[in-house]
């Protein structure tokens, strides 16, 4: 759990033992002049819980609500970091204020950085996480486990419904994995949503019955409350077994609740999230997108991959993915999904660099070649025959 | 309309009159080296709407979906800015959509910001905006029009649903307009929602019954979807006549819902918002706060007022007030909710600055005085006094 927990269990023998049910969050930061570190971390711990200048607060509230700053270290460069631990009771189960208390009016003061997060395991259970996970997704799309999945969008909006499901039925047929909506197709009069969903998810089953495949169409459910529970119903009923949602804009407790209902496998959309990525201010992208999402119950989490057309470093790609993979409490594991310009001419050097439990989403580079399904077929083809060759030896990685 | 409006129209002579129907956009960016500033308009022109190469897009899409460039003009510094118009077709009149649209994937890109929104008023008369408005809040709390309003917030988390309706109570015998739960208060076992919606609701209204006023009590609704329809509907069934809520964390499409649909007044809660204000990139303050939370239906927008505990500057503070209270298609005008650390003992002072068309969100240095009704009382007596002075001329203002 990278800084959080080393730093918080270097620092353990000197203050008295925390519950076990404490959420640490690692904050890196800087200081005004003239401001101590100590007082900076004091100044998030108050404004996150109980903000109010503390002798307004009863003692017994301020000893067992403010955050208890656990360690505090320098970073070099005249930064520091703090490891805060909030009683879980400030949470209970509910998401919405998991973020206030993560970053809700700490988001308005001077450069502050979520940079860890150590989570009680009782937490972590009682959100949930991923219904499908890495292995119920594999099992979703017939069941390969020896290679990356693929993924594409379909795009873009002002086709049709028809239209779009032409797409849809000619990726299928191609062998592409999973087909999502493009996140802009909402409820265009273009292709409005149910006759989208309709026709793309019948596109779909007919590929199937003629290739014998298990492609799946997850549709974008875009609108919130509380329309959005007629759009997941409407999806099921037509035979889809995932969607697209984009958390930052439907709110992350509309993605807990679909991930935790509606027996559906949630891709997220990284729509906004730009917003939090700053160097010094927001949330490190491996903990909203890596941990936070997987806490919510999101099966795959699409990111804008390094070397595409967002250019995200290559470092918080690989944080993002061992976020998702690695062992969390009793978490499913979710699958990365880089997109966002990942080239079909690439696709062995994602394929080595990020190992098989992914799915790669490519988009413009298919569309590019014209011919939809000999496109996805030769994707297909080279995917499976370069995990081939790496478990044989001949290729690297 | 700041740059939106006086640049589009600046340039209107050299293009081709638009559509009257087209949502146009301001965005202001940099130029990565050899990148011209028409480049870097397109991508995000692109980027926003069919998100793929344009030799993949049919032209018939690509001329009506992809963002239309109307006008770029250097800013200075390096900086340039451009006017991006959008066919309101890609929204249609949904609130995720908007935010996408405006945003989303960009937010993903380099430092960008969005500066200005000129509307299409029947975009605006669609979203609808704040169902009471400035007007609408006078008369449910009474009716007074020459003086700001006055809030505060029930804090801190940790007391009982009792204890925190004692507070509501005391600060509805001392006068104190709109009493908001804090935005951190959802559903912890110390005080579970249904209970404090209905002791803190009772307590206002048993000291109104004693006082002859009409302080109103306004729970947070600390929930996403689709819990979030019992809350509402909970809350209005006590008798409650608004709400505190975070849109970015709810997301603004339950904001809307909540708007068009409950009765209740809105009050919006900043919390979240700060990642989107850095200098270079985000959505500006008065957009965001102003006009979107105005157009999706907040009646009120809190907000972190200049030389509080978030130092927010003075420019960005009135430039929020002008959005919230400017004309704006058939919206009605919204109250600007300076808080944060707004001190009674300025008071004065936010009155001549801001003028009576706000609500002063004062908390810590009520509680601060221990007697929270006589605080609240001399509060209300010196804001009246302040008031009937500036009237008959004896102050300054």
């Amino acid at each position: 759990m990278r800084g959080g927990k080393s730093l918080a269990a270097a620092r353990l023998s000197a203050v008295p033992a925390p519950p076990a049910e404490y959420l640490r969050v690692t904050y890196d930061f800087s200081c005004a002049p003239g401001e101590t570190p100590e007082a900076r971390a004091r100044d998030i711990a108050v404004e996150q819980t109980v903000e109010l200048p503390l002798q307004c607060v009863p003692a017994e509230i301020a000893s067992r609500f403010v955050g208890r700053i656990e360690a505090i270290a320098p970073l070099g460069d005249a930064r520091w970091r703090a490891v805060i631990a909030y009683d879980p009771l400030l949470l209970d189960d509910v998401v919405p204020q998991l973020v206030n208390l993560l970053f809700g009016n700490i988001s308005l003061k001077p450069p502050v950085k979520v940079t860890a997060i150590d989570w009680p395991p009782s937490l972590l259970a009682r959100l949930g996480g991923p219904r499908f996970g890495i292995a119920g997704v594999r099992a979703l799309v017939g069941g390969e486990d020896h290679r990356p999945l693929l993924c594409t969008a379909l795009k873009p909006l002002g086709l049709s419904a028809a239209e779009l499901a032409r797409l849809c039925y000619r990726f299928a047929l191609g062998g592409i994995d999973i087909i999502k909506d493009d996140h802009n197709l909402a409820n265009q009069t273009t292709a409005p949503w149910r006759e989208r969903i309709e026709r793309c998810q019948e596109a779909i089953a007919r590929a199937n019955s003629e290739t014998g495949g298990s492609s799946l169409y997850f549709p974008n459910l875009g609108v919130g409350s509380p329309a959005l529970a007629e759009h997941v119903a409407f999806a099921r009923g037509a035979g889809c077994r995932g969607v697209l949602l984009s958390p930052l804009i439907l709110g992350l407790d509309a993605v807990h609740w679909i991930a935790e209902t509606s027996q559906l496998a949630v891709l997220a959309h990284p729509s906004l999230s730009g917003v939090f990525f700053r160097p010094d201010h927001g949330i490190a992208p491996e903990v909203l997108c890596g941990e936070i999402y997987r806490a919510v119950g999101c099966d795959g989490v699409i990111y804008t991959n390094v070397g595409g057309r967002f250019d995200f470093p290559e470092v918080a790609c690989q944080a993002i993915n061992a976020a998702l993979r690695k062992p969390l409490g009793p978490l499913r594991p979710a699958f990365p999904v880089p997109g966002g310009g990942v080239d079909v001419r690439r696709v062995r050097h994602w394929i080595d660099l990020y190992g098989l439990d992914t799915i790669l989403l490519i988009g413009g580079s298919l569309y590019a070649q014209g011919d939809l399904t000999a496109a996805s077929q030769r994707l297909l083809d080279t995917v499976r025959a370069h995990c081939q060759e790496r478990v044989t030896g001949g290729a690297g990685g």
